[in-house]
């Protein structure tokens, strides 16, 4: 509790740090627009990083969206581009003029510019590629021709490559004599005669050793080659596993093809986590800025799993209809069981999710977990069976309801147990996204369940 | 839709790539363990990064992992430590001997050292520090000073400086001369005269520049100044939204103190959404070895919560005792439209808390926001009144039924995205925590509106 205490006031104190962007910025700026004053705008425009201006533009209505692109005119920078979030993307590259397009997705990183244009729709993609200069336009391309998440879309293809023999005054001075080195790197990678990659050496160590030094004495312990065709969220993970900061790439012959630096991989766990969150909530993609219908269109169909299983729990009330025409209390206690029942499954299962993303829940320890969770259901059953036994002898006088409720209690806890840890374990295995369908499967077994062992409980003890 | 077949397929790919740690090389390690083969055991262990016998550790039964840390004997590495679960780091310290743990420790960097002993209880924090050398003790006691959770303990001490005003010549010259530059880094920290950083140079830079070219002019258009007393979930989002690879750290003063570097704050942004998908579940902190006793006390305070909700939800369908007696289908059908509403109630809440943690939501936008999660909620309550008021006349053959849970249903989905939103807003902005907080509004909220709306609504249309 001490930790929880700690961070809420943590999150209180945010208010007080002032980010690039504030509230008050932001008036600032859409008064600039308002008023038109060109100069005004930029001068507010200049304190902001891009990913700050990406926010703006998301926070604003379409409106001063356009209005203030307008204003921006030729000075628009294409990193904004990048920054923005994908549901924006569109409308404001559509609010582009040609030419101001064209000149932002110039200045692109080619890793940047794959992001971007993988997402649009063909004339739009053929609008930027056609921007681009023929070198970058080709890369671009070559990108594109791996698949969507991959790690072939995710690296960029500048890589600074030594030959493993090479000694560290003959690796400085080619560093010296290159024009265009990347905008950040921070190994070089070392190659074997057929282009594979043998090993990395960090700048530091570089810089730090003789001439006569040769590179392959200075290799990372740490060294990880990821294959092109490699899922986007497995890299992440082994990024975030063995704290890699850039990693080489590889084709199927094992030929150096690219690199993968730590912020892509940040980005990319970042995105996980949100489509994991959002997913075990029954929400699909989407951002803050999508259009009521695409929202609406979005929900509807967890809505719609969500009543079929509403239904089908009503079915087994159903059931019952005599027993609740009899005892009446029974239709008011009996939302009772399925809630708790409801909630202990999300808890479980919530964990279950994590811990499979996080492959700390393995064929080794599953058993050991799901004995632990239904263990859990049964004690906090038996505490919250004591609970509600001594409510519903207060509420409704006799002690044999409360027999009733307790008993059902115990048995909707344990069976949540049971259901949040082998569902979404049992989804995996058959290569369903656990996070994306567990939540309807458990909430279907707790709610009937709990419906059924309390009014057929009800039915046999008290009728 | 083709988004999400997609990630499916990955995640199933998944099984296919083989990491260092999985179920045979565990069954292979555990084998020697059996047999006490050491040379076999050392042999399997050294193909494992420390992040991945952390895992394994954390995988195995209390009863193997004694037994595999005594076969380890000296050759335990102390970085196993730092990545090991914090549940089971007091076990496995416990179980070392100690001068295996003297060794383990004294090879760890000071901001690791730091992040294992803050957790641990006084003896064994003295136990630690007084195995380090008295300069790193020192250093390890300074950090241990600033708050926990503060970018203080997130940095390492050791950074890579140079006065502004000298050239790459001098830089390079001063890097040789270095006899322990720090393991990792990326940059070199320019400083005014009073040590007040005022510019980052990557060592790319540095490589490709010739020794005349003034450091003040290679410095990186992005540069960041963290406060020590920053709260470390501001620290991983400045790192995120401004793609930093390190940052200086300042005390009070603005006089540098330390440096950030980015795989310590992926880490924490993957731990700091965790808690948010574990708070969202009413799951505290815990882990997958964490004992049935203390994952019970984690679980039990928001099943509490709960029971408290939902026996006031029982409260108001009490209320209608007289209807539900008259006309039963109303207890049969009820559940459903409670269901729905806090379906849709903990979509838009998911939402909200997301997008109040990466700071796209704000003042500017909170407005179009809540009016889109209402509008949505109209438009889906629209659309399952209408199949609702369709069931309910297949299923029970009066038209008023239908009528009525349809009426229900578009209150209770309006309400659910009012309640979804402003809740976690409201929170947010009195300083509580919308991820830990939020659910037990909400769905107290749509579970009473729900009842209340579809029983009161019978009982005036329907007796």
């Amino acid at each position: 509790m001490a930790d929880e205490e700690q961070l809420a006031e943590t999150e209180a104190e945010r208010e007080d740090i002032s980010y690039a962007l504030n509230p008050q910025a932001v008036a600032r700026i859409i008064y600039a627009v308002d008023i038109g004053d060109r100069a005004l705008f930029l001068q507010e425009m200049s304190a902001l990083h891009p990913a700050d201006i990406a926010d703006l533009l998301e926070q604003i209505n379409a409106f001063d969206r356009r209005r203030l692109i307008e204003l921006y005119g030729s000075d628009f920078d294409g990193d904004v581009l990048s920054e923005l979030d994908e549901g924006l993307r569109q409308e404001v590259i559509g609010l582009l003029p040609p030419d101001v397009l064209a000149e932002a997705v110039r200045d692109l990183d080619s890793d940047d510019v794959v992001d971007l244009v993988e997402d649009l729709e063909d004339h739009e993609q053929q609008t930027i590629l056609s921007a681009l200069e023929a070198g970058d336009r080709i890369a671009v391309q070559q990108s594109l021709t791996y698949p969507e998440y991959s790690a072939g879309r995710l690296m960029q293809r500048e890589v600074v490559m030594a030959p493993e023999h090479w000694n560290v005054g003959e690796a400085i001075d080619y560093l010296r004599d290159q024009e265009d080195l990347p905008e950040q790197f921070y190994h070089i990678v070392l190659v074997d005669p057929r282009l594979r990659p043998v090993g990395n050496v960090t700048l530091g160590k570089l810089m730090a050793s003789r001439r006569e030094v040769l590179l392959r004495d200075l290799v990372e312990d740490t060294f990880h080659v990821i294959p092109v065709t490699q899922a986007e969220a497995d890299v992440a993970y082994a990024f975030n596993q063995y704290h890699l900061i850039s990693a080489p790439v590889v084709d199927e012959t094992e030929r150096l093809v690219g690199v993968i630096t730590i912020d892509d991989a940040m980005a990319v766990l970042d995105e996980e986590h949100e489509e994991d969150i959002l997913r075990l909530a029954g929400v699909g993609e989407g951002s803050l800025n999508d259009r009521v219908i695409d929202t609406t269109r979005q929900r509807l169909p967890w809505l719609a799993v969500n009543l079929v299983t509403a239904i089908l729990a009503s079915l087994v009330i159903a059931q019952f209809e005599e027993a609740i025409t009899q005892i009446v209390a029974l239709a008011v206690l009996m939302p009772i069981v399925a809630s708790m029942g409801g909630n202990a499954g999300t808890q479980s299962l919530t964990v279950a999710v994590r811990a499979i993303a996080t492959r700390d829940l393995t064929g080794s320890n599953v058993w050991r977990f799901i004995r632990r969770e239904v263990l859990v259901g049964l004690v906090n059953g038996i505490i919250f069976a004591i609970v509600m036994g001594i409510v519903g002898i207060a509420w409704f006088g006799g002690p044999e309801l409360g027999y009733v409720i307790g008993a059902a209690m115990v048995i909707n806890l344990v069976v949540a147990g049971l259901a949040g840890t082998v569902i979404p374990v049992a989804l995996e295995r058959v290569g369903i996204d656990p996070a994306l369908a567990s939540g309807a499967f458990v909430t279907t077994v707790t709610d009937v369940v709990g419906f059924f062992a309390f009014l057929g409980l009800a039915a046999v003890v008290l009728l």
